[in-house]
């Protein structure tokens, strides 16, 4: 656990500094925030992505809130802090993971005594830090027993240690098979339109020794026909309390061409990622970006300007398609309302 | 038809004139192609590509071929010449097209008289080239015969008049149906790795000032999930004699997903395109290209050196999932080898 990606979240001398993950792999530079704004714009401008890091990141952004409302008023900072929140939240819609550190931070905020109000909320965001780190290890352990020998797993976009507190879900799940050699090769979608597995996810596996070998998103189905493939290990940015699943674009076609192959198909999110709020996936957001980031390439027109785009980043994959739903409280095979409710409780 | 797209194929001042497709649509150069060596380079590299504006240009490259050929031996230029025929049959793999031209143009050769071969090997040549328009014109409007009023149809790669003589396959079913204002809506696949879609369908459709929305390829099923879509419209590389479609890497993908959402699958081809010596796809030769094409975008890397890559460009789409494969000959609903060893004699 030294590797780079493993500090793409860290606080170091009073501050909070973002791997930035826009240039990588070519460039591995950092960003240093101060203030929530560095926070708020590091999470839109994607400096930072993967809910659960983007909920990591965020808990670091009430801490950085907090000093400077409390600077201005320490009698009403409790208050005057929750414009800072609502922005927080508004920076990436689809993401749960991001409301959800909110909420636990904001629960912090209303049980802390008077005064200086940084040490516990950065011992909370340290704690929230790490408990992301623990469970993707305990869901990667889990979702390592679904795999027999000798399996062959192909991933989407990125749910790697960059994309969480460390470690990574669907990464995580495939570290720890590999560490028990249970697989003998590991195949990773380019994920356009941001190249998430050519950039993030070849790098962080390459880094750690592990070797993959990437396709074209739309390879998929010819991979599934002609080599064994024997699981699809995808992350989550939001699971319905149904069990229905937002993940980056490109994950719910995965999930028709793995059943038509009978592939089996993992979702591997911490509970974290889990919002019992919504009924489905029907009521989940899905954010959709800008046309450039299908019509250029390293900011050089690739099209026409005058084309029409429609870029979702995110789709939704019916709970029906989820062979098993891996946590850090368990593992759930064929997802649905109550099974998941009960984890919940758990 | 005055569209730069109709220049992409052109004999001019006693040579071969191709638009450079590698650069549209950002820059509009042409390449000319004096010897058969020029004419191999442009296939293998791509200056021309598409299966019918393969051959096409296949067919000049055999003028230009026996023109030397002559010159340096009128006795045994036609012995000479089979050497400059198959180092044009390996420039691409998977395109029958290439091999079907080459043949017309072989029969033509072992017909002609003694004397001077050019100017009739030059009309053979522009003989191909007009009656491959016409094929395409005559298929796109049995392809349109299958819409209904308000349609939305999603296309994949190019398959437009770029990639033919002229008029386009599958874009000219779309163009044929725009005609006829039965279509609402066209999406374009990007088509990853080389962007035919983002650089040369939309750029062919928007000069012909037919409206075009652009789509990663991986956002194709959650198109088909949340907008009707009515029909995938594609052209193909090859067709096997039992109807299995050898096209574009992502098209198979897209008939599983079609297949999934009751979306019907078109497969525009003229009958040149038809390979009766091959009994299925399982038999189709499956061009894999370099790794760089998924590892650096405009020559600058953008994954890992050591990522390993699996980059067929090229898929088998099974004829079960064909609705209809529409030829200039006419329409084969759900095809197979009787149904097609009937048009093909036909």
């Amino acid at each position: 656990m030294s590797s780079l990606a493993d500090q793409a979240i860290v606080w170091q001398d009073n501050h909070l500094v973002l791997l930035d993950q826009r240039e990588l792999p070519s460039d591995v530079c950092f960003i240093d925030c101060h203030e929530v704004a560095d926070v708020i714009h590091a999470i839109r401008d994607m400096v930072v992505r993967g809910a659960p890091a983007i909920g990591v990141t965020a808990a670091f952004g009430v801490v950085l809130a907090a000093r400077v409302r409390y600077q201005q008023s320490p009698g009403s900072w409790r208050q005057d802090i929750e414009q800072d929140l609502q922005d927080m939240l508004l920076a990436r819609p689809t993401a749960v993971n991001l409301r959800w550190a909110i909420e636990k931070m904001r629960n912090e905020i209303s049980n802390l005594p008077d005064g200086d109000p940084e040490p516990s909320l950065l011992s909370k965001a340290q704690t929230i830090h790490q408990e992301d780190i623990l469970a993707n290890k305990t869901l990667g352990d889990f979702g390592a027993t679904l795999l027999t020998n000798e399996s062959t797993v192909l991933t989407h976009c990125n749910a790697g240690a960059l994309a969480t507190g460390g470690y990574g879900t669907a990464l995580g799940v495939i570290r720890s098979a590999y560490a028990q050699e249970k697989i003998t090769a590991i195949y990773a979608d380019e994920t356009r339109p941001w190249f998430q597995g050519t950039r993030l996810t070849a790098w962080e596996l390459l880094q750690d020794n592990i070797p993959v070998t990437l396709i074209c998103d739309s390879a998929a189905a010819s991979l599934m026909r002609q080599k064994k493939l024997a699981w699809v290990i995808v992350g989550a940015d939001r699971v319905a309390s149904n069990g229905d699943v937002a993940n980056k674009i490109g994950t719910y076609s995965l999930a028709v061409m793995a059943r038509q192959h009978n592939v089996k198909f993992m979702v591997a999110a911490p509970t974290s990622t889990i919002d019992m709020q919504i009924k489905s996936g029907d009521d989940i957001e899905i954010e959709e970006r800008a046309d450039y980031e299908i019509t250029s390439l390293r900011d050089q027109p690739i099209g026409p300007d005058d084309a029409g785009v429609w870029n979702p980043v995110f789709d939704i994959t019916p709970a029906e398609f989820v062979t098993a739903l891996v946590t850090e409280k368990g593992v759930i095979k064929a997802p649905n309302s109550s099974k998941i409710e009960a984890i919940m409780k758990y």
